[in-house]
C-alpha cells in the first residue's frame, strides 16, 4: 500500500486574530511547542508514510518550506501551490489527480487538516490504519468525532445508529442551527464531520467523475496549465480560478453512498477559537492557562499569552472567563463567552487598512524574518533576521539611506561593487540609491538591527537588481 | 497678603500601576492633556500668587523642574528636596519655617497636594480666597469635600452640622472602617479631608510650637543643617530621617482647636484609583472610557488607556468594568471593582525585584529619556531623548561598544579628544573603554538610537568623568 499525508493547510483563523493574521495564518501558530502544522505532518508520518503533499496558498510557500525544513525527519515533500483561495473540494480533486498520476490510483490518500489539534498521535494512527484498511476496499472515510455538545461550527454524520465502530454513513448534514444541532444529538445517530478523510485517489477520482464532473473538469484543466518545478506545482491564476468553490462534503460526501465513518477515538479540536486554545492548554487549580508572566489576583478561567519585543508582565485582578492576547501592535481583550464576535473585530480593522489583521508583527520572508521596533517621523528601526546560506535580494533604496549593525551571525555585506564581511559588533553604511546586498554566510541565524533615515520610509521604496527568489 | 503655593510632590499612586512607577509617580501622569503636578501648579497661581514651593523627593527635582520649566509662564520656584520619604507633618512644618524666613511670618501659605484632580479652576480660586481670609485671622483651614458615599480611603471632618458654608471644625478623625463612615454620612456632620490646607507661617508654627513641639524642633534642626543653593535645599539625610513620620492631621489638626473648614464649591478628586481615573475622563454612550485606538465589541464601563513604543490598537470584545493599562513592559487587566487590589500586584512584583514598578518604560534623566526598544544577548537598543542645551556625563564603558544614530535633533558627540557636530542620519562609534560625551547643540529636542554590542550590558557599567547633575 502506498500511503500518502495530504496536508491541507488553508483557513485563515480570523478568530484567533491578533496571535493569527492573513500573512501568519492559523497552521503558523504554536501550540505545545510545535506549530500546528507540524504536528499534522508529524501525524501523517506517524502512519508509516514519507511521502508528503501539502496543499496550500503560495505565499505561504516560503513558511511552509521553513517548517518543515525544522522537522527532526523531513518527509519527501510536494507542494500544490493555490494562486488565490479555493474550497477543500478543488484542493482535494487535485490532489487526487496529482497522486493518481505520481504514485498510482490505489495509492491511500490520509487527509489532514493542517490547522488541527490531536494530542495522541498513537491513538490517532490506529484509527488511520483501519480507515486506510476500508479506504482500500473502495470506501470514502471521514473521521467522525463523538460529538459534546450541540456544536454549530461542524458539518455532522448521520448513521443508523453510533456503535462507536466504523460503519456506513447515511447522510451528511451542513452547519446546522442550534436547535436542529440539540435535536440530532437527542437522536443518538450523529458524528461531528471532522473534515479528515481516508479514500484511494481512484476512489476519490470515480466519485468525483460521478457527482461533481464539473468540478473534476476543471482540476484537470488547472493541472494541466499548471507547471512543475522540482518539489513545486504552480497554478496559472486564471485557470485555477474557474474551479467551483465548492467543499468536498458539497461537492462528493453528500451524495456518494460508498461513504465510511471511522469514529475518532482519539482527543480532537479543530482549535477553531480562543476558548478552544485555551481549552489545548494545561489550567491552573483556578482553571487559568497563562503562557506569559502573569502575577494574577482572584482571577479564574483566564487564557493568557504574550508575544512582545521584550519582557513583558501581564496583571489580572478580580477578572473571569477572559482571553487576553498580547502582541507588539494589537492587543485583545475578550470574554471567553464572546470569542465568536472577534471575527468582527477584524471585520472593522480590515475595512480600516489596519495592518494587524495582515502582517504578524514579524514578517515573514523567504530569507528569515524582519520586525519594526519602532518608527517615528524620520526614522525606522527594524530587527532582521536571515537564515544561514540564504541573501536578500540585491536591491537599493531612492529616499532612504541605512545603517546596519550585525549583532548576531556573520555577514557578507555588499555595497555597491564591494563586499565586506561583517561580524557582531561591526557596522555599515548604506547610502541612498547605493545598490547593496545582505548575505548570512555563517552557519548560524544572522541578527542585523537597522536604522533607517529618510523623509519617505514605506516598504514600496525598494528596486529589486537580483533575487534569489525570483522577486527582481 | 504675601500668597505662596506649597505643593507636596509625595505619594507613589501604587494603585495606579503600571502607568504611575516609583521612579515616575502619580503627579507625573498625564489626565486631560497635562501632568497633575502642572495642573497643581497652575491652581495655585490662578489664586494670584507668583511664590511656589515645591517639596518632593530629590530623585524627582530633574523631573519636576522639567515640568515646570513646560508650563506657559513658570513661577518663581524653591525647592524643598526629602532625601527620604516622611509624612505630611515634617513636609509643612518645613514649608512653615521656609515661609517665615522668606516670606515672613504673615505670608499665607496654601498647601496643595500635586495629585488631585480640580477641573474647575475658578471655582477652586474662589475658595482660596475665602480660606486665604480665613487664614490670615489666624485659623487654620481646611478644604472639606461633601462626600459622595462611606469612602474608607479619606479622613473626615466633624462640624456641628454640614451648612456649606465655613464653619469651625469639632472634630478630625482618621480614616474609618465601612461602617463607622457610614454611620458618619447618616448624621450630617461630616466632610471628606481633602488634604489641602491654607494658613499662615506663623499660625502654623504656633500650633506645631503647641501640639507638636517634638517634630517643630526636629524640622529646626534639620532646616539648620541643609543646604541651600539657588532654588534648591537639600537636606542631611540623617537629620531629616530623625523627623518623626507623622501626618500633619496627626500633629496638629488633630488637636488644634482654631480649625475652620471651607467646603470645597469644586469638583474633586484625588485620582486614587482606576475607576477614579476613567470617571476624570468623558465616557462614550456606553460609559467607556478609551485613551487609545481602540475597536469594541458589546463593551461597558471599560478604561482602557495605552502607552507604547508604535503604533498598537486594543480590541475589548464582550466585557464590562474592566480597566485595561497596557505599557510596552507591563500590561493590567482588571476589574473595576477590584482595583483596589492592584497593590499586591505591586507587592508580588517588588518582591520579585521587577523593574516595572520602579523604572517607567521611558526612563527619565536630568538631561532627557532613554527606553529600551530591544535587548536580547549580545545587544540592546535604545531611544535617547536630549534636551536642548543639556549634555549626558562624560563616561566610558569597559564592556560594551555603542553605535549612534542622531534621527532628530543636533548633536555635538564627543569620542576622546575629539569633537564631531552630528545631524540627522548621520553616524558615530563609540568603542570599548573610549571616553565619549553627547551633548545637544541644536534648539529642538534631540533624539538618538544607540544599539550597544557587548557580553555585558548592564546600566552600572558606566565611569563617569564629567558631569553636569554632580553625578561624576
Amino acid at each position: 500500500m502506498k500511503l500518502v499525508s495530504v496536508v491541507l493547510s488553508g483557513g485563515a483563523g480570523t478568530r484567533l486574530w491578533p496571535a493569527s493574521r492573513q500573512a501568519f495564518p492559523k497552521p503558523f501558530m504554536k501550540l505545545g511547542g510545535s506549530t500546528l502544522l507540524a504536528q499534522a505532518i508529524c501525524r501523517g508520518q506517524a502512519c508509516g508514510t514519507d511521502e508528503l503533499l501539502v496543499i496550500t496558498n503560495q505565499d505561504h510557500l516560503f513558511l511552509t518550506k521553513g517548517v518543515i525544513e525544522n522537522l527532526a525527519d523531513p518527509p519527501r515533500t510536494h507542494f500544490l501551490l493555490e494562486p488565490n483561495g479555493r474550497n477543500t473540494g478543488p484542493a482535494i480533486a487535485l490532489a487526487a489527480l496529482h497522486c493518481a498520476a505520481v504514485h498510482g490510483p490505489d495509492s491511500v490518500l490520509v487527509v489532514l487538516p493542517a490547522d488541527h489539534l490531536i494530542p495522541d498521535t498513537e491513538a490517532f494512527v490506529a484509527c488511520a490504519n483501519e480507515a486506510a484498511e476500508i479506504a482500500q476496499r473502495g470506501q470514502l472515510v471521514v473521521f467522525g468525532i463523538l460529538p459534546t455538545g450541540p456544536d454549530t461550527g461542524f458539518g455532522y454524520i448521520e448513521v443508523e445508529h453510533v456503535v462507536r465502530e466504523s460503519q456506513a454513513v447515511l447522510r451528511f448534514v451542513e452547519k446546522p442551527d442550534l436547535p436542529t444541532a440539540q435535536s440530532y444529538l437527542a437522536t443518538g445517530r450523529y458524528y461531528w464531520n471532522s473534515g479528515m478523510f481516508c479514500f484511494t485517489a481512484q476512489t476519490m477520482l470515480d466519485a468525483l467523475a460521478e457527482h461533481a464532473p464539473r468540478a473534476l473538469h476543471a482540476a484537470k484543466a488547472a493541472l494541466k496549465s499548471s507547471k512543475a518545478a522540482g518539489e513545486v506545482t504552480r497554478f496559472d491564476a486564471h485557470e485555477f480560478g474557474l474551479q467551483p468553490d465548492i467543499s468536498i462534503d458539497y461537492a462528493v460526501m453528500e451524495k456518494a453512498r460508498n461513504v465510511t465513518v471511522v469514529p475518532a477515538r482519539f482527543g480532537w479540536s479543530d482549535v477553531g477559537s480562543w476558548p478552544a486554545v485555551a481549552q489545548a492548554h494545561p489550567e491552573d487549580a483556578s482553571g487559568n492557562t497563562f503562557i506569559a508572566d502573569v502575577v494574577s489576583v482572584e482571577t479564574q478561567g483566564t487564557h493568557v499569552q504574550v508575544e512582545s519585543h521584550g519582557p513583558k508582565v501581564v496583571a489580572t485582578v478580580g477578572v473571569k472567563d477572559l482571553v487576553v492576547v498580547d502582541t507588539p501592535d494589537a492587543l485583545l481583550v475578550a470574554h471567553k463567552s464572546a470569542a465568536q464576535k472577534i471575527k468582527s473585530v477584524v471585520d472593522t480593522l480590515k475595512a480600516r487598512g489596519h495592518e494587524s489583521t495582515q502582517l504578524p508583527a514579524a514578517v515573514h520572508r523567504p530569507w528569515g524574518t524582519y520586525a519594526t521596533l519602532k518608527e517615528e517621523a524620520g526614522y525606522k528601526i527594524k530587527r532582521i533576521t536571515v537564515k544561514p546560506g540564504e541573501s536578500l535580494s540585491l536591491q537599493y533604496h531612492h529616499q532612504r539611506a541605512e545603517h546596519w549593525v550585525v549583532v548576531q551571525g556573520l555577514a557578507l555585506v555588499q555595497i555597491g561593487e564591494n563586499e565586506f564581511r561583517t561580524e557582531p559588533g561591526q557596522y555599515r553604511y548604506i547610502p541612498v540609491k547605493e545598490k547593496h546586498r545582505l548575505s548570512n554566510i555563517g552557519s548560524d541565524e544572522l541578527v542585523l538591527v537597522e536604522v533607517q533615515c529618510g523623509a519617505y520610509l514605506g516598504e514600496d521604496d525598494i528596486v529589486r537588481l537580483a533575487d534569489t527568489y525570483g522577486r527582481a
